[in-house]
């Protein structure tokens, strides 16, 4: 720019914020017409229009200027944004229009603490450590090594011993079998047949003290890791094995069985589960239809044709498959009734928050408002996410929201689902707290949807 | 159960329950070696052995409890936690202690209020209508309607005119064009040489209007939905096609220019771009490597092969594909610095946020900690989630946290990133608000690493 034209530029810019200050709509809204780009433009001090009409409670100018698409996330060189500043100023009908863009205002029933919640298959006792995947001289000899662990699966469930019944509980609770390298060592030889997946090294208190002084002496050759492998036979191995060893039995099928682990443990299998699932279903290069290899601990297909374009570049048809889904506890616009649905294939009476998974191109939150109104013609304003689950049926990432509906008339999808009602926060309790099951249940605690609803009840504890 | 066992269990219940109160730590612990199973055993006021050591202020009590993995998300009969009840009673040191669980405390520098912040690739002029994906009828009808949009994609980018440059700016401005059924006629029914995507229907106002009357008249078999649709089609049609149409080009490289669209124009090329993608990788079953065809609006890839264990069930193989990818802005425990890291292939000078692929079985917060450890060597506490983005770069959707550090040291993975340093605060405005690029500069507004910076620059903003 000329200095002419700069000079010009900075006197549009100082024009309409003037407009924005003194609330003159009108000629904001025609030289926004005329110069559309300038509409975040700041003034030195960092201020820009939505900022002037905000300071000054013009409702109009911002609501004109956020039909514009203006940024309401600048701040300013004191650091506050246009909310800040009306907020200051005591101008809550602009704080109601600045706060309220982006998805709807969060109610005053919502809190926005959330705290991480650990949900079962999201705990683990191990550490990834994906930097050895491509040791390979370090994980042949972690795999002969006396104390590493083995855990055998079969048809993607993993071997395991029953630890008998839950004190007070028709649940059953089992345990895997960590088995070493004698036991394993005649299926591991037999590639054809077998895949074997490095799955980390079992944490220990001291690597997650602060700059422990011993984590160097961990990079030494002969470290005392503990290695994890998950080692996938057939069936006709998975019979011979059982022969031998009595007590132990493969998890069929997966569910509910997999919900019976100890917590860390489970989130051991989620990971072992989704990585062996990704190679039983992904056995062919998806871009030639050629063959592949197992490369990187179990980690990396590699095609075996030399010219597949999967071989130039990184390519997600490499690596395993994670698919992340939504799941949201829809709160009622009354903050006291939730929306619960059930599809075809549950128990009966069983009700839990509806899901699906999320599409290309698509954000979390977007996905949360489709799946709720394309299942149950309800719509969502605000959104808000709580805590996650992988789901390793075969590989989900469970995505917990909390979602606020923003109208209440339900059209039920009946190719998605069978049914969703609104039920109120004290039918929920009920069923949640004291298990009573004559109206309704929900799922068990193993399930994040448990944990959404659970979430919900305990939001509003009032002292 | 007996009735005796019954009265056992309750007697032994109410024993833990009053060691809880009394503070005996020792024959608490004694007590759930014998019976583990009765940690969150609640009386019947829905009072648990945790409420009871919070609400007498006994840390130690608390402490085992929790170190033994008790629930402290269960609420009482008043619906209220043990860390309520810790608040009410005033004990800091328990609130402390429960507060911190799971994934460390969140620091009082850090809000808990989290706006929907809608980011570039995020937001979108169409509504998916998936429901109308397999209503091929519907489907057909409007790929011939005078109204139907098509956009052009080559070597999947889009067909695009320039709008000029933005005042005052060095970046360009691109528009999508928006061809009719007569543009793209010839090359539809390529169907060897092109994939055709149903992207949904324009988004019009009164759909947003809660329980809108209009509904139902839109369900009619005339609607007056305007469908979207993606057509990529081959590089020796593309040339021919640019002949016709000497203001159009192929927006190639997608890197930047995919970054100069209109921001709702972006979103539409998110998620058409993914879907193309997705086709151009994986045109082979990966189950079984034979061909598959395109059903489903271009959503499903079903495999020819009768026999293929593909066909039977639901399988992700047969849906496109989304990684879900971490990426996270790391605070300082002391609240005034961030961690930012480049790699080799970055211009000079940029740094950005840390980023990394969620693995099989992570949960988000997990992967952020895995991450920030493994390419830079810091260890993170609190993660909290704050907006997400999808990136097209294949098929990403960029989940944007903020992590709070708890150690400080930098060992960065050569192999990973080529540096990473702490920032200040000042730094960091330095740069983002006056674009002063001396020192080091950060991605454009329309990454969400931008956005995460920004929303840590903005988040103590004190009026």
């Amino acid at each position: 720019m000329t200095v002419f034209e700069k000079n010009l530029h900075q006197k549009i810019i100082s024009e309409l914020h003037n407009f924005a200050a003194l609330g003159d709509a009108a000629k904001l809204k025609a030289l926004l017409k005329q110069s559309p780009s300038l509409i975040n433009a700041a003034a030195d001090n960092g201020w820009t229009a939505l900022m002037y009409g905000a300071r000054n409670g013009h409702f109009e100018v911002v609501q004109i200027l956020l039909e514009e698409g203006c940024d309401t996330s600048i701040v300013n060189k004191s650091r506050q944004t246009a909310l800040d500043i009306a907020k200051f100023w005591g101008y809550k009908h602009i704080v109601n229009l600045l706060a309220g863009v982006n998805g709807g205002q969060r109610p005053t029933f919502l809190s926005g603490e959330v705290k991480e919640c650990e949900n079962y298959f999201g705990l683990t006792l191990l550490d990834r450590k994906s930097i050895k995947r491509t040791d390979s001289k370090w994980l042949s000899e972690k795999q002969t090594h006396p104390t590493t662990v083995y855990l055998l699966f079969s048809n993607l469930t993993p071997l395991v011993t029953s630890s008998g019944g839950i004190e007070g509980s028709e649940q059953q609770e089992v345990k895997l079998c960590r088995l070493c390298y004698k036991d394993v060592e005649q299926y591991i030889n037999q590639t054809e047949e077998g895949t074997l997946i490095f799955l980390g090294v079992e944490l220990t208190f001291h690597m997650n003290v602060v700059g422990a002084c011993s984590e160097r002496a961990l990079q030494d050759e002969k470290d005392e890791l503990v290695a994890w492998f998950a080692l996938s036979i057939d069936s006709a191995s998975a019979e011979k094995f059982k022969q031998n060893h009595k007590d132990c039995y493969f998890l069929h099928p997966p569910m509910p069985g997999l919900l019976w682990l100890p917590d860390k443990e489970a989130g051991v299998v989620a990971q072992a589960r989704s990585v062996l699932a990704w190679h039983s279903r992904y056995q062919f290069c998806p871009t030639c239809g050629s063959a592949t290899r197992i490369e990187e601990g179990g980690y990396k297909k590699v095609c075996l044709k030399e010219d597949c374009p999967s071989l130039q570049g990184v390519h997600n048809t490499s690596y395993p498959r994670v698919d992340p889904v939504v799941i949201m506890q829809v709160i009622h616009p009354d903050g006291n009734h939730c929306l619960l649905g059930r599809q075809k294939r549950f128990p009966p009476g069983m009700f839990t928050c509806l899901a699906g998974f999320i599409e290309p191109g698509e954000t979390i939150e977007d996905a949360v408002r489709r799946e709720v109104e394309e299942e149950a013609g309800v719509k969502v304003g605000h959104v808000q996410y709580v805590s996650c689950q992988p789901w390793p049926m075969p590989s989900s990432l469970m995505i917990g929201c909390l979602a606020v509906a923003s109208s209440t008339e339900i059209k039920v999808d009946k190719n998605e689902i069978e049914d969703a009602r609104w039920f109120t926060r004290e039918e929920v309790m009920e069923v949640l707290m004291k298990g009573n099951r004559r109206s309704f249940f929900v799922p068990p605690s193993q399930a994040i949807a448990h944990q959404l609803i659970k979430h919900w009840i305990g939001m509003n504890a009032n002292l």
